[in-house]
């Protein structure tokens, strides 16, 4: 499979040229950003949830602290929607109307399931915590037992997915590019800091590479 | 009012220090990001759009581009969750347990209408340019009738709101304190990049201050 097929319900209606379907760009998303939103209901109210998340092949990892809440209605699946925003920029059109955002964004349908084999939990972990810094599972104190069962992590396949981009300058009304209106883009990268050490760490340990050179791997992802 | 009252439905119950219900809180943050993630239901399945907004004192305004599948819906008000998330760096632990992330989020509840008075909506446009690019509307060339039309803007009142935050640095377990591995903060912060003229813009046209010097208003509000 190269590709996801669009859906009734994932398919890009407007501005459906912004649309994308391929694992490629779909995966380069998921693999760039940290941080998805999880949308779930209950009681007909729905709920949005900032978290960590990874990807591994073709299923999505959900860091559980999420939301007890989220955890109360699991009963084996719960229907979520989980999305992934990127914001590379501000469009600066000369009208407001034509003004805009350069971003790029995944959106999951599915049902999500919590994880209960502990070797798949333990893989869960360990992909999170490499997904949001490559390096650390290698040197980090692993999870204990008592630690694993106090954290959920809920998986989803990626099945029902759509990507949506919007990149490069803006597109203003012909009469407009008369009019002496500053316009463009301003880009908003995410630029690391400097690392700053916790207050009890002995001066003999020193800043691994991964995190002094920390960097969200742009326009590219792990394999398929 | 000072403080919004959490219901059963915002108060942070995991991690309740966490938890802040003043204005204070609530409006900077809103107030510093500008893209919001949506969800709203359909046919019982959740979707989490992410789009731009507008804080004007105890209203939320949500750029209608967000969904037509939200506008079909939308008769007289539609359950939402609008969450707003700033994420400021990634907590690196000496344990994976104790990872984390320093972030702002806002989760707002309620029911979003559609604006349909032209006055207002006029007033919500404005409040969108100059919430993303504070300056802007002074020099921008304004919608006309027919592009007001095409775009759509909801509104939602700020009552049921509640205001996540974790700041600091790792809070490791007592005896992880002597391991050897680096623990820290690596801050994440959005910088602006240096602004990309459009292509078609004429050499006469000079970069405005509010796009040079452009910045979010860091833990800062516009009036409550």
């Amino acid at each position: 499979m190269t590709t996801f097929t669009p859906t009734e319900r994932t398919r890009v209606k407007r501005l459906p040229d912004r649309g994308k379907y391929d694992l490629e760009t779909v995966f380069s998303i998921l693999d760039e950003g940290f941080v998805c939103h999880v949308g779930f209901v209950v009681d007909g109210q729905p709920y949005v949830i900032p978290t960590g998340y990874a990807r591994a092949g073709d299923k999505l990892y959900i860091h559980g602290s999420a939301a007890s809440r989220m955890l109360r209605t699991l009963a084996g699946g719960v229907q979520v929607c989980v999305t992934v925003t990127l914001v590379d920029g501000i469009v600066v059109a000369r009208s407001a109307f034509h003004s805009s955002m350069n971003y790029r964004s995944v959106v999951i349908l599915g049902r999500a399931t919590l994880i209960t084999d502990p070797e798949e939990k333990a893989k869960a972990f360990e992909a999170i915590t490499e997904h949001i810094i490559p390096g650390r599972w290698a040197e980090v104190r692993r999870p204990t037992e008592p630690e694993m069962k106090q954290t959920a992590v809920l998986v989803l396949p990626l099945e029902e997915v759509s990507a949506k981009i919007r990149t490069g300058g803006p597109k203003d009304d012909e009469e407009d590019y008369a009019l002496p209106i500053w316009a463009g883009v301003l880009p908003l990268p995410v630029v690391p800091g400097a690392p700053i050490p916790d207050s009890r760490l002995p001066a003999t340990v020193e800043i691994p590479g991964y995190i002094s050179h920390y960097k969200r791997p742009r326009n590219g992802h792990r394999p398929l």
